[in-house]
């Protein structure tokens, strides 16, 4: 008898999970609030970059549809506000790829559903869960960080913040010039806030998402008040100016002339991501397991690009356990947890560990930036790891930790 | 700078891990309260089996000195005394191995020795623990099931027994003829104990060892409480007639006027194992972090012989993690823990389940062995996975799972 699994939740978590089943004949049914044709018509959800190892797993699913040497990047450019800036790059050693997720989520539900996927287009509540869960062999909930998350106990240790860390300003932008080597740049305005400048693919072809990070009570918070749709001229020229006094690396590609949202006024999301990190499953009072994937178990602010990746390699785990085993009980969430959990507690915990140091900018880390900005080996090592957030947690996890790695890479800055 | 680390006990967990350190080019100084010479003198210290997982490390060391082919057993034989007694054999895919410890351990020192570890032999306790911790980059403590472990907090949930499940007799002995297949002989005795037979090489070469598991309270805890040494022939005696009765299989191959301990009165051993699981690690209040490793960590009964094995397994895991990483410290430990948690967990559950099983034969588990013995394949996928204890709970961690398993085989039966 073939295996049923219910998954309710159509973000790439659950697409990703729902691809990787049925490649191995696994009946798959998605409970969903959107369908595909909605996706167009939606503000902008997030601005997500597939590092290499999520689009491995694209190209295994058959979904890579736009291919990193074209539409991807090769790097991350650093730029840090020093009073005598830093400014430096680090090699990817494969491309990243960013595509506008109200293109790429309804491609995947196609695939998905071209593929024998089911779908059902209803908004699931917490109480509809144990009936679900009898009619599955198990039950993956993963409708992202607003919805049922409360299922799944809180882990204080790995929770440390109650609020946003961040007054988030993000959009996609056309009138930006590619930098020399198509990348991603990290700017880092001490004590004011962080832009990540990704290039994107969007509707019209490649634009720029900016992701401005602004530290709440300084001078880029009222960046993530004030409304676009009030008066486009005054944000753009409120935002052009905070730009070139605190991200200066990233304004001065800027045309003032072209500079505005790249597709209209639904590109632009404002606001806050309350981090937080919980069990992977949870018994539902029927007695049975339900399995927390992606956002739901672990949401991160999107400072480092962590929460889709990491939703898709726990997604892919999943799926290689639910083929692997057919009872779906403690044990096997212990096999799930054992397999996921470095990935998706690293990635919190570099994540979290990275919103304070780049506030309060302890001695060790503002050493790390400087060895950082002088080693081009210890820049493209940090820099490819991105796809390896347990490899930077070995690095990331204490003074001591921070200090060994920058010391491995003293003498080239030395000599 | 060389790495070093302090090893406080000389049994399987701590000599395996310093030939693996050596192998690195460690630093290694090992702590113990017994000297090479000393043990051809001691009392019967166990009667281990190493199955192929672990004579593969041994190879791996450069110290399989007794080879499988040569005096290795190749399977096991199980007997049922049930009203229709079952009986039937599984084979193992590489033969394990045993060799009595008092000629095993001092070979592995002399080895270590040669290879430049360190001995210090002395009493250690656990006053002495913060002052040696400094000395090294890491300290282990694997001083078997006898001393330190309360260094280490038990894990009630892995611990369910405040007592010895069985009352222990365990000789070597001569006398007995081989099975056919030179293989270990389990025999279960519905209600009164289990019988392990095993080829195992000694100071004289083969000889036959048996460890008696008696139900406390039944017709052979007696044997547990007679000393050979009071009068060695009624001993012998009141031995084969509780042997003839509960355990046919093995008596019927016993010369009466050959049967005897096989070296002298040393080679007895009598009393009783406390089944106990504890954290991996420890800080000492000078904030140094040590390591569990061995009995120290999981004590089992000797049932199904995965005391020495999972700790030989559990100390190579703890070799590489040291090798690999330079920080000793709560990241080290969740690395260390992440690799040898499910080995070392699976192990004791599956030996504290298999106890219980084995005295109050719930029906799932009649189920099992009914099926096994008839299912040849079955028989050899459990004969073999004494070499994965994880496996073994993949299939016993829950009824629906040891059903699962059985219908598995269940055609084959039917057939
Ligand atoms: C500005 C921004 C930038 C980001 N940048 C990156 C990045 O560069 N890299 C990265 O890896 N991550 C990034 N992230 C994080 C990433 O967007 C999320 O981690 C990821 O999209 C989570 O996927 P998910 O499948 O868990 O949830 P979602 O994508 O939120 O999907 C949830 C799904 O559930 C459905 N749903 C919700 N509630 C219900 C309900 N009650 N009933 C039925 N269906 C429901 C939704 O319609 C949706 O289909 C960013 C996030 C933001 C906000
Ligand atoms: C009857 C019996 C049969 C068994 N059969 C099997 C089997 O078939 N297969 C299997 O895998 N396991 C078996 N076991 C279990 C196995 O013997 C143990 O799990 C294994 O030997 C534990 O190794 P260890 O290195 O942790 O501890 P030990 O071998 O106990 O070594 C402890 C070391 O520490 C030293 N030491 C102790 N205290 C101090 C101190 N205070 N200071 C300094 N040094 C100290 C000791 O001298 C010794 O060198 C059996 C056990 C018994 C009792």
């Amino acid at each position: 008898m073939k295996k049923r699994i219910g998954i309710v939740g159509a973000g790439a978590a659950g697409l990703h999970l729902g691809l990787y089943l049925r490649q191995h004949d696994i009946d798959v049914t998605v409970y969903t609030d959107r369908k595909p044709d909605d996706y167009s018509d939606l503000r902008l959800l997030n601005t997500v970059a597939h590092h290499a190892v999520t689009v491995q797993r694209e190209e295994a699913l058959g979904v890579n549809e736009w291919p990193s040497d074209q539409y991807g990047y090769f790097g991350h450019y650093y730029y840090v506000g020093t009073p005598q800036p830093m400014q430096f790059y680090g090699d990817l050693k494969e491309p990243s790829r960013a595509v506008d997720y109200r293109m790429y989520l309804p491609m995947l539900m196609r695939a998905l559903e071209a593929r024998g996927g089911k779908f059902s287009y209803d908004t699931v509540t917490a109480d509809d869960l144990e009936a679900l869960s009898e009619q599955y062999d198990l039950l993956v909930v993963c409708t992202g960080k607003f919805a049922l998350g409360q299922l799944f106990d809180k882990q204080p240790e790995n929770s440390p913040f109650e609020k946003p860390q961040r007054a988030l300003c993000v959009g996609l932008f056309k009138g930006i010039k590619e930098s020399q080597i198509r990348a991603v740049t990290m700017s880092f305005s001490p004590g004011q806030g962080e832009l990540i400048e990704i290039p994107t693919l969007s509707f019209n072809g490649m634009v720029t998402a900016l992701v401005l990070e602004n530290h709440i009570g300084g001078d880029l918070e009222i960046l993530a008040n004030t409304k676009y749709d009030d008066d486009p001229q005054a944000f753009l020229s409120l935002l052009l100016d905070k730009l070139r006094k605190h991200h200066p690396s990233v304004a001065e590609r800027i045309d003032p002339d072209e500079f505005d949202l790249a597709n209209g006024s639904l590109d632009i999301l404002q606001g806050g991501v309350v981090p937080v990190y919980r069990n992977g499953h949870a018994q539902l009072r029927n007695g049975r397991t339900i399995i927390g994937l992606g956002d739901v178990q672990a949401t991160v602010d999107p400072v480092l690009g962590q929460g889709a990746n990491m939703a898709s390699y726990a997604a892919w785990v999943l799926g290689e356990e639910i083929v692997a085993q057919s009872v779906y009980d403690q044990r096997f969430c212990e096999h799930l947890e054992r397999r996921r959990q470095d990935r998706v507690t690293c990635a919190t915990r570099w994540t979290n560990f990275t919103l304070t140091a780049l506030s309060q900018l302890p001695p060790a880390f503002v050493q790390f930036l400087q060895v950082l900005s002088q080693s081009r080996e210890m820049a493209d090592e940090f820099t490819d790891n991105f796809n390896y957030p347990e490899r930077q947690w070995d690095y990331f996890s204490s003074p001591e930790r921070i200090g060994n790695w920058c010391n491995k890479f003293a003498p080239d800055v030395a000599a």
